[in-house]
């Protein structure tokens, strides 16, 4: 095994490092742990805003903590004129060039960052402030960045609207039912954090510079993007449309079968299974696939149907591989029932996670070690450049 | 001890963990070495190009392969219109809000992506085309950046000068001399790469999940900003400017040293001095000190003057805290003597280490495990919502 001039292995991809500690996430095999509250319990107990402020400030929040908390939220939902004029393009740059709606959000609020007063202060009480800011802004960037594409005016934000009814609203302009808003709420809690996750170790690695909160949430973006990741709800609900393209209208098990087969034979790369942590099962994905269910049952048999699809590809992974399905495989089904562009599906999940890259970067500048590790040299002997 | 629930140690800032292998860089006590060549050979013998070569290619060009490589990049100088609209406003962002050029760039580069006809492709010819571009462009963003603030006419590239020739007009609108190019050049050898330092291992991170080229180096820009990585050239030169305003315009070594003393008791921290890896000092501190100190020797006595405060400085560093000057150090009072203004030293870093985070973002891709660490749980024992 090659080492870097030492006795210590290589641990590729970090795995079973114990890279830091946090008080903000506990992922075990038994249990997903918010700040002492199990995931469960949150998702049937708690909204989006009482969990963001869990993360954030540390503590469940009293009526009049959350009240202010919604009410300085609603207050920062505008965002700057120049990343305005950004989005304006944002139809142009997706339909014409090859960008997709993670990279310009990843760039919205870069730029929102240049218009922060508290830009360049790694103080708590600084962090913080940024913290809402970026919160309150990404539903934002995501619906008027929705709008540009559709070639629609920007819809504007509701204030009478929850963090995930006025998402829906951006992005839609229709007001969204009762059912809808819960659904939504209830993934984006299930989505706020997960301890030292890629994107959420990208940020903590790049705040340990002492660099600031919107560099490092910008980086937790640029990784969450990636299929392998955050990307992978996506990628889970294009993988069940190709199924549909290639089995036809109706979920004929055999066909399924045959395709699954197919793609165990190719090795074709399933998305939405399997996790590096969880290896009996994902806690949120079977909370979300019930609401996505019953969400689909009231929308109309297609949508049941690709629930049944998607029960179906989840029993051969579980019976042959041993694999389960995560939070990002009931996520695409269920955006997907309640009509949202498929890649849009990453972008929300950032209106979520940006909770947890938060509070983490705010644990990592509090108590901060330079996140270093070394590489083990597999390149040539030393050579005279001239020589 | 704290454990994430088995025996594995923390090891926070992942010091001494071996995250993985690369035959980019060796980051040794006894050498710096890219690709099989010594740093001291490279900074003597080579050019930025051709180190760049090495890096992202993987050899040292012929001579054929290094006329088209510098072709290539010379062709690829130009930047989007929207990167130079939004470039415009960069006097308004720095002067009157608070933003830092290292932000400026951290978002142009984002938008560059956007209109990269390469930009979700992962392969890895499509990651070199990417790679070169981004290299290409990354000067003229800093040159125009600077422009703006200034409240100048953007500065066109220069296509009969070097990638540092060009950077260094492209800021000034000013041809340099053959002695300044050459130090700004070796400057960017000495910066190219570095194995998995913070930035790098960002960028790698990005990759890991599979996300794109442009993310990755966003990422890598947002790490190196903080003043533990690439930040330090400015730090280190503010800190200089600092002792220079409290001393007076003499070195009188008394009040150096008493500066000195002050600093170590109230736990200043020293920009530009020691590293994780290099415990006995920097292979590339001493190279570029001595370029920077013949530069400023032509320049004029005021500059040698910064130099001997320097010297003065690393002595008290070296003699009572046996804590030896990085590149950072020389770095700073390198670019001071040649007029650059010091919220673009970190960028200038950016226009080198480019070539390194693209070739590990190559090499991630490659042979792709996501890199996923765990935390040690620290938080409040199980509670209930509603209890």
């Amino acid at each position: 095994m090659a080492t870097a001039g030492t006795e210590a292995p290589v641990v590729k991809g970090l795995e079973g490092v114990i890279a830091g500690e946090t008080a903000i996430c506990n992922v075990e095999q038994s249990a997903l742990i918010y700040r002492g509250y199990e995931i469960a319990d949150l998702a049937a107990n708690a909204t989006f805003e009482e969990v963001a402020f869990l993360l954030l400030e540390g503590h469940k929040p009293s009526k009049d903590e959350l009240a202010r908390f919604k009410k300085e939220l609603i207050a920062e939902r505008d965002i700057p004129e120049m990343v305005k004029q950004n989005l304006r393009h944002a139809g142009e740059l997706v339909n014409k060039h090859a960008a997709v709606p993670m990279d310009i959000l990843r760039t919205a609020v870069s730029v929102c960052g240049h218009f922060d007063p508290d830009c360049q202060d790694n103080s708590a009480e600084a962090n913080l402030r940024k913290a809402k800011r970026i919160l309150a802004k990404v539903p934002t960037i995501i619906g008027h960045m929705q709008n540009a594409i559709e070639g629609k005016d920007f819809v504007a934000p509701d204030a009478s609207l929850s963090h995930a009814g006025n998402l829906l609203w951006m992005m839609t302009g229709q007001k969204p039912s009762a059912e809808d808003e819960k659904v939504m709420d209830v993934s984006l809690i299930l989505y706020a954090e997960h301890d030292y996750n890629a994107s959420t170790f990208t940020a903590r690695v790049i705040a340990g510079t002492l660099a600031d909160m919107h560099g490092a949430i910008v980086g937790g973006i640029a990784a969450l993007k990636g299929p392998l990741h955050g990307g992978a709800n996506e990628a889970a609900m294009e993988m069940l449309s190709d199924i549909r393209r290639d089995i036809g209208p109706e979920n004929d098990p055999k066909k399924i079968a045959d395709w699954m087969q197919k793609a165990f034979v190719e090795k074709r790369k399933l998305m939405g299974f399997g996790h590096r942590v969880y290896k009996n099962g994902d806690h949120r994905a079977p909370i979300l696939h019930g609401l996505g269910r019953k969400a689909a049952e009231k929308r109309g048999p297609e949508f049941v149907k690709l629930f049944e699809l998607g029960e179906a590809v989840q029993k051969i992974m579980e019976d042959e591989k041993k694999i389960y399905p995560n939070v990002d495989f009931p996520c695409g089904m269920t955006y997907f029932t309640m009509g949202i562009p498929v890649p849009q599906y990453t972008p929300i999940f950032v209106a979520s996670r940006v909770s947890g890259w938060a509070a983490h970067v705010m644990e990592q500048h509090a108590n901060n070690r330079l996140i270093r590790p070394r590489a083990a040299y597999t390149g040539p002997d030393l050579m005279k450049w001239n020589g």
